[in-house]
């Protein structure tokens, strides 16, 4: 089949290599990414086991697409998350996805465990496992100029651990390309299980293309498009997503000491904008293969105590998690932080949650200097937040308790977890729900813990008007100094939207194509009508939007049901307690709580439009066999969690 | 390693076939046959998947000991079972055991299916997937000669499905020379559910022994402990099971017309007894391989209607089952309706069960002529027994409701259910529990459903000192003419010997050497003492008898965390009403129930010894990883089911 070419197999256990042909059942009901990677883990791995032993599976993949449309240059990586033991899910960007898929492959399967480090070394045809002994221990930079010197090709794309993952820090994360992480959910804890610290690609097949006649047309019309895209008046290709910090911030939506806090001093909120960061400290710009909005940045600083440090990337959430979540607006600090977790190969979002939360318990006194080998966590001392950085990735000290996951704080220090926010094991990224409270039903539904590019925003500004496939864009637009997302609770209209932007970025993730082309700009195009033309020219399928649509909602029950094989249902769609308990004590949203009842009314309508039992959350069998998943069904009433 | 060689691979989804070798670890601790076939199973088989689909596995094994001292004939075949939806299990004589470990092997794990039916064929390191077009539809006697003339080998051994495997009737079996059953547990529909007719093989290899020095002695002294097998007095050597027919009729337990009564007149017992057997329808007596009893026998009918019936075998059990449990005593009907099964690939027990449940529905007006297709099922008339097994293994009329199992009849016939005798979905083998009372314990936790073979008789009557080893066999002889077996409720003692003989079983089953040898002599050598030393001269690890009760009792709890992973506890542990409603009619135990109470408090005794939560019926996360099972734990503690 044009598109689709091998699964390949890799046991750690007994060094068994093979690769296996992509039935068409399969390419056509879950496409690619991320829709290929969950229907393989939810087929082969069975519920209830240890995700850092090895009967979890690692699985890497890419789309039809990847790597030969601008905008198509992520790869997802799946497993059981170690961290929330439910769906792990997470993609990167960079240029590893494209060099695998130009290697013959669309997918990986890492099974088993190795005794001792190995890294898989892949060159087109040729695979093998390869020892890693003298990387173990070395963090993701130095394991991936090593590896390319070893080799003898510099060209190599490396997917790497760092000593994080080793460690089996919850969160830590795979990194590919030095800075492209696949960051949430402890994925590359999975790898590091396994004694994988690497999977080295070069690629030199081409690809082919059912209809190269109308190939280079369609190109055109991708760059042209994707050239044209707006972010509501956001400069992205200038500042990428630092550009949102401003309005996010007078949104009233930034979370500030660990969601105590809304708000900044004026000085404060410039030290920390886009604008800050791209006139003071970066380079030049940098994008992914093949890509053209060269969103990422080389940064360089100069001056004070962090002077020298020179790294890549900085996103929005980058900011905020070692910054202002941690009372820090000393940009310098974060970029050395940013630095720091891509070596040691951490996920921002949860290192950032676990060290506010740790100022936060320093500040409530239920951590003191004792305990934290004589830190004081105050507050915005950045040298605190880079101390703590490496705690954690070494699991020294206080940082063996962090590198649990906020999540699990209660189980090390008393009443701790009365402090911290979370849904479904995961950390929030930077959007308070108590302000955005339609945000909040997105968060709380989606399949791999509380997240937003699950349902990218969830927003519920708008009316959505599935029957005709797209929404009416009216009711929210990305304005420049200003988000406007609606703090309403979200009503059968917006519940349908939330369920349409559901579905948008599943689709968006079995292409795999980045949220900053797809599905950030569903208010322009490409519409998903473009993927399915591009989808059909390059695999010579016929496939049109509902397809996709289709497909959208089939992969977004089959990872509800991998999640309800675990013991998920809907007492699980909610959060810790703070957001219904604590009042936003400051900004616009001041004195604001999410209110349980209204929450709860959100989830009835939510799950009735999801065609899914009320009551226990779980997908009925009408809607699963409606899905083509007879099978699950099945499976689900034999463990006799199936709705009757 | 010197008795353990290869795990042989073989999917039919993909075709792709593979061996990997057997790890130290696994073969210490789960040895051979039915235990590392469960070991692969739970690890590799999903909870709640549809076992008629390509998630199921079907694994056959056999131990370091087959084929190469006397008794250790078996394999056993395992998968999730599509009639009880737990543990399937289950293993059989002849001479495919020997066959398959002399082609360099010791299990083959089938995954996947095929889309067209194919056979296995196996010859040492040659192993293909063939076409199987030509004997689809063929019974397995035609099967096992077609496959031999096929390939031109008359020494070719062949595991093979009838109809009812095709036909996906859910007690369907395989079958092994000619007439060998793996029979419960519809493992023969999970072959047909996966297009596999058969496993031919030929092998020529020989077997390493680590020991060759001792194993000529070793040899020797089994032969002679083989050969002084005393089985209470009866006579199996000469009539194989069926001696036990008289005395476990005059003892009470006879189940007739479907457990409506335990008597027979003196002419109906005499007319089904293994002394007239043998003496008018033997033709001569017939072994495994290698095995010196020969407790089965060829046949052959002279005269009356069934004149010219020729076959193999004939066990207890399908005498019970097609005879008196049907209120028939026509000995030729009987042995041509063991052709029939034998020939259909169909479970003897469940056919039997089946069969009298119709006739007790017939009886009682829930089944008519309208709904049998003009039969009609009184009972005793053999020629109504015969049509009932060709509907049944034709899914044809009323034989297409019956082919779903006695625990599915309340689906199709409103109100059956009350008339049904099981446990955990498997039907009772010719014991009457209300009468053995302390047997009852052993059918209710058996870990493949309602069974004898799994805790053996789990006789409760006598002394056991697990401390010193072995039981006191004071307090049960089986005595020629009567057999003793107490229908006292298990006291703590007896409970304790119950658990004993579950795991002398599992040592049975872990080495396949034939119950007539092992399991039902522990009053007599060969003891677990001599299977050690067996073990220790063929691999050349030290086993002591203590070694194997540790294996066995990790078997179990794995067996027991399987069924629970698949929803079973502590609710499971009992039988469908009868039992504990209707009492006994008649004989020496008339008008006795099983008492609900006194049941339950065998139960909570037992859970007690076995160091699992009496609440719950589940294994400890302490017994677990006393086993050095914590993953089990860890894995039951995720999916909250393990007791907290």
């Amino acid at each position: 089949m044009y598109g689709w070419n091998y699964i390949l197999r890799v046991n750690l256990s007994n060094g068994r290599i093979y690769k296996e042909e992509i039935k068409k059942e399969l390419a056509l009901n879950f496409i690619g990414g991320r829709g290929i990677n969950v229907k393989l883990l939810y087929d082969e791995v069975r519920p209830g086991i240890d995700p850092l032993g090895p009967d979890n599976k690692l699985i890497l993949g890419v789309s039809p697409l990847t790597g030969i449309l601008p905008g198509f240059t992520r790869f997802n990586a799946t497993a059981k998350s170690p961290l929330t033991g439910i769906l792990g899910d997470s993609n990167a960007g960079g240029q590893w996805a494209a060099e695998f898929r130009f290697a013959g492959y669309n997918h990986i399967v890492i099974e088993g465990a190795s005794e001792k480090p190995v890294y898989i070394w892949i060159h087109d045809d040729h695979v093998e496992i390869r020892d890693a002994a003298y990387l173990w221990g070395k963090n993701v930079w130095e394991t991936t100029e090593l590896i390319r010197e070893e080799l003898g090709d510099e060209e190599i794309k490396v997917v790497a651990i760092g000593q994080a993952g080793e460690n089996l820090v919850k969160y830590a994360c795979l990194i590919a390309d030095f800075a492209r992480a696949a960051g949430r959910c402890g994925l590359g804890a999975v790898a590091g299980s396994k004694k994988l610290k690497a999977i080295a690609v070069r690629g030199t097949k081409g690809v082919k293309i059912a209809h190269p006649d109308q190939f280079e047309e369609l190109w055109e019309r991708w760059y042209e498009c994707i050239k044209s895209i707006n972010m509501g008046g956001l400069d992205y290709n200038i500042y990428g997503t630092p550009a949102i910090t401003v309005p996010m911030h007078n949104g009233g939506f930034y979370p500030v000491k660990n969601f105590q806090s809304t708000q900044l001093t004026e000085e404060e909120l410039e030290n920390v904008s886009g604008e800050t960061f791209v006139e003071r400290y970066v380079v030049k710009s940098k994008a992914c293969f093949p890509c053209l909005v060269h969103c990422a940045h080389y940064y360089r600083v100069a001056e004070g105590p962090y002077a020298g440090t020179a790294g890549e990337g900085l996103e929005f959430e980058t900011i905020n998690c070692f910054g202002p979540r941690c009372g820090n607006t000393y940009l310098p600090a974060i970029l050395l932080a940013n630095n720091l977790v891509n070596q040691y190969g951490l996920d921002v979002v949860e290192t950032g949650a676990a060290i506010a939360l740790a100022m936060h318990l320093y500040q409530e006194g239920l951590l003191d200097e004792e305990k934290t080998g004589g830190l004081k966590l105050e507050w915005g001392d950045h040298e605190v937040i880079i101390e703590l950085i490496h705690l954690i990735a070494k699991r020294e000290g206080i940082g063996n308790i962090l590198a649990e996951g906020v999540v699990n704080i209660g189980k090390y220090i008393k009443g701790a977890e009365k402090y911290v926010i979370h849904s479904k094991g995961l950390s929030p990224v930077a959007w308070d729900c108590r302000a955005a409270k339609g945000v909040a039903l997105g968060f709380a539904t989606s399949t791999r813990g509380c997240d937003h590019l699950r349902g990218l925003w969830s927003i519920s500004g708008y009316k959505a008007k599935l029957t005709e496939g797209l929404p009416d864009p009216s009711g929210l637009i990305p304005l420049k100094g200003k988000i406007l997302i609606p703090n309403e609770y979200a009503s059968e209209e917006k519940s349908r939207a939330n369920i349409f932007l559901q579905h948008i970025c599943a689709i968006r993730d079995m292409v795999e194509i980045c949220t900053m082309h797809f599905a950030s700009s569903w208010l322009q195009p490409p519409w998903p009508k473009d993927i399915a033309e591009a989808l059909t020219i390059v695999t010579g399928v016929k496939f049109d939007e509902k397809d996709l649509f289709v497909c959208a909602e089939r992969l977004w029950n089959l990872e509800r049901a991998f999640n309800v094989r675990e013991g998920i249902t809907r007492k699980d769609d909610t959060f810790s307690p703070r957001y219904f308990e604590e009042p936003v004590p400051d900004g616009p949203y001041k004195g604001e709580v999410l209110h349980k009842e209204k929450f709860d009314e959100m989830l009835d309508k939510y799950y009735e439009l999801r065609g899914w039992d009320v009551e226990t959350g779980i997908p009925t069998r009408r809607k699963l066999e409606e899905l083509g998943l007879k099978y699950v069904a099945d499976e689900l009433e034999n463990l006799g969690k199936l709705p009757q």
